[in-house]
């Protein structure tokens, strides 16, 4: 970068490398997902300037064109990745903020603005630690940043994910940066996730008046009797990094409001997270084996979305990580696999893949904000995995 | 009635006692419920002409005005009532039928025309009886016909029953003419009905993401916790009048569309047809045991219109009218308590009341028909039922 450049953000290499810089200049280019083109421009830019081959990757199957990008420094291997998004999702109702939500304000110790924590405050601690870190002596320091994650997620990280694979593009490891403390930094890291599945199960009857059941075939008490089944056992007891799979009914519906008429279909729909106990195929079959005990017939589909739950298992590259937060922070952090999807269900393809980033409380909420000493510690951790990493792996 | 009046529908004292003729009269006087003028005033007129003393009771709780009509011959006990109604459903798609809903036309033994079975054929076969019978040397001879029986059934028999109370006529039996034959004239007539009582269970919990079912409280499994105790067992085995008593879960209700979202109310709604076995608070306690007996909170509620069973038991009268089924029809019939409600309910709280009528095939049909020569059987079975009971009360 030059300063001749009046509209860059970042005027000076010292304030790039100033994480609270750096994210407050990311959440005053405002990006509701998944209008993300304005804060990826900052982050193409720098790493551009830092001498990284950047790629921009547009995909518009959803619709509407979403801005992506994968850089890297370095052409041999080990490649360590930091993946995240710039993409946030809306403010909601603007006037209840105490800081406008694109003001980036400090007050209190605190950055305030949509995405600070979730996760534009992650990249700035990232993109700050590479930036004094530099190109490693050997290996690469690569970033798949996305515009898409908080919207349908149809043209992000899946699309890269894709165009690394076919281009040959090898990750070895991989950080990403979703917030994942409940209240303190250090508290928590992700090395893997649930996999999800949802469900409709479907029962035919025969429509009729109540005062004459033989006549009719009530779906209803064969609906009752098979979600009865569904739920009676639990799925597994956990296993060495998950808590137990869990299967939630989310709705039954019939839609009838004639109390003197029997109706002629009911639904009932669910959706499991569920564990490294069971493939998506083998907890089909688990469903289905769960339905059919009841001896009632149904009809069972499963809507587009599912995906696989994935393990990082313990290893070197886990320990490092747990390694360097434990350093900076003073906390060993636990190892959790709790919570919904994120996008490392598509980077799992590729390499293993660690989450850790900052305090979530905030995130999707009015006044989303970030301790700025927070900032810097990420700052600090992710400089300590990028330096071990490379001490280690390389 | 005076030949000079050139509206009356039935033209000659001959034609009064003829069903048929009376019949088609009825039903080229529209009257879907509850607008039910026309047909009432030809009732009335024929009444008022053969010596009854004839009310006309107009009562409009529901919004709309609804007439009906009590009218007596004679002074003394003991009281014989016909009990009816002139209200028909609507025709539905009129096109669809063979011969005009409302042209009361013959064709191939058969009288085609909304209200023909359900029950303005039944109605001139007893005015027919009654007429060819005149007055009584000892008792009355008495009518209650309603136009709003197929409606709401607000101001219909239950008025008029509460304005006989009020004036404290007796009535000492009672025959409501509804169809009560399957397939054939003279297979069943009914000497009760079943009660009706319908419910609405309703469990509250704490809306969620299915991520964190610990921040949540899903009322999905809760609600078909309650409702699989609800229909674990029969309620009753049926007892010496009646089928056992059915409930029917009619509908169950969430309205959730999004798989990852944990809803904050789920509800089922039901319907109990209940015999002689239960009262209707015995019967309201009976489901609040099965569903305290899930142990998950529930609230439930009780809409109204619901109903005692009723019946009126074996003996002389239940008698003398299988009796006149049988010396017309060649068939004893099935004395029954099954299928709706109907108007009995409410005459019950004033005398016996048995229920015989046409055959119900057809009934709420388009091309509703009774055969002409059932409607004549059916009159003659009337005639022979107010002679016995002149004969055996008086």
């Amino acid at each position: 970068m030059t300063s001749t450049d009046p509209v860059k953000p970042v005027a000076t290499s010292a304030e790039a490398l100033d994480p609270v810089a750096l994210a407050t200049a990311l959440i005053r280019a405002p990006s509701v997902t998944p209008q993300a083109q304005a804060a990826l421009d900052i982050v193409a830019d720098l790493l551009a300037d830092a001498g990284y081959r950047v790629e921009r990757l547009t995909f518009d199957t959803g619709g509407v064109p979403v801005v992506n990008l994968y850089a890297r420094i370095g052409t041999d291997g080990p490649n360590l990745c930091f993946a995240g998004h710039v993409d946030v999702v809306p403010v909601g109702d603007a006037a209840r903020w105490s800081h406008g939500p694109f003001s980036g304000e400090i007050a209190g110790g605190r950055l305030f603005g949509r995405g600070a924590v979730d996760m534009k405050g992650a990249v700035a601690a990232f993109l700050a630690a590479a930036l004094r870190h530099g190109q490693p002596r050997k290996g690469s320091l690569s970033f798949l940043i996305t515009g898409d994650e908080e919207g349908p997620a149809l043209d992000g990280t899946v699309k890269v994910v894709e165009w690394l694979k076919a281009k040959g593009e090898t990750l070895d490891h991989c950080v990403l940066g979703e917030p994942t403390n409940p209240a303190v930094l250090g508290e928590v890291f992700k090395i893997g996730r649930r996999g999800s599945l949802s469900g409709v199960v479907r029962v035919q009857g025969v429509q009729g008046h109540v005062a004459y059941p033989h006549l009719a075939d009530n779906p209803v008490p064969r609906l009752v009797r098979l979600l009865s089944g569904l739920i009676a056992a639990p799925l597994d007891a956990g296993s060495a990094f998950f808590p137990p799979s869990n299967l939630e009914l989310v709705s039954v519906d019939v839609g009838n409001t004639a109390f003197n008429v029997i109706p002629a279909e009911a639904t009932g729909r669910f959706n499991v997270r569920f564990n490294d106990h069971f493939s998506l195929a083998s907890l089909k079959a688990d469903i289905r084996r769960r339905l059919d005990a009841a001896g009632e017939p149904y009809d069972l589909t499963f809507p587009p979305g599912a995906s696989e739950s994935f393990i990082t298992a313990p290893g070197p590259f886990v320990d490092l990580v747990a390694g360097a937060v434990e350093a900076v922070t003073g906390r060993r952090p636990e190892a959790s696999t709790s919570g919904g999807t994120s996008d490392a269900r598509f980077i799992k393809d590729l390499c293993p893949v660690v989450e850790f980033g900052l305090v979530g409380q905030t995130m999707h909420k009015v006044d989303e904000a970030t301790s700025v000493r927070d900032l810097q510690d990420l700052s600090t951790i992710y400089g300590e995995i990028i330096t071990r990493y490379f001490a280690h792996f390389s």
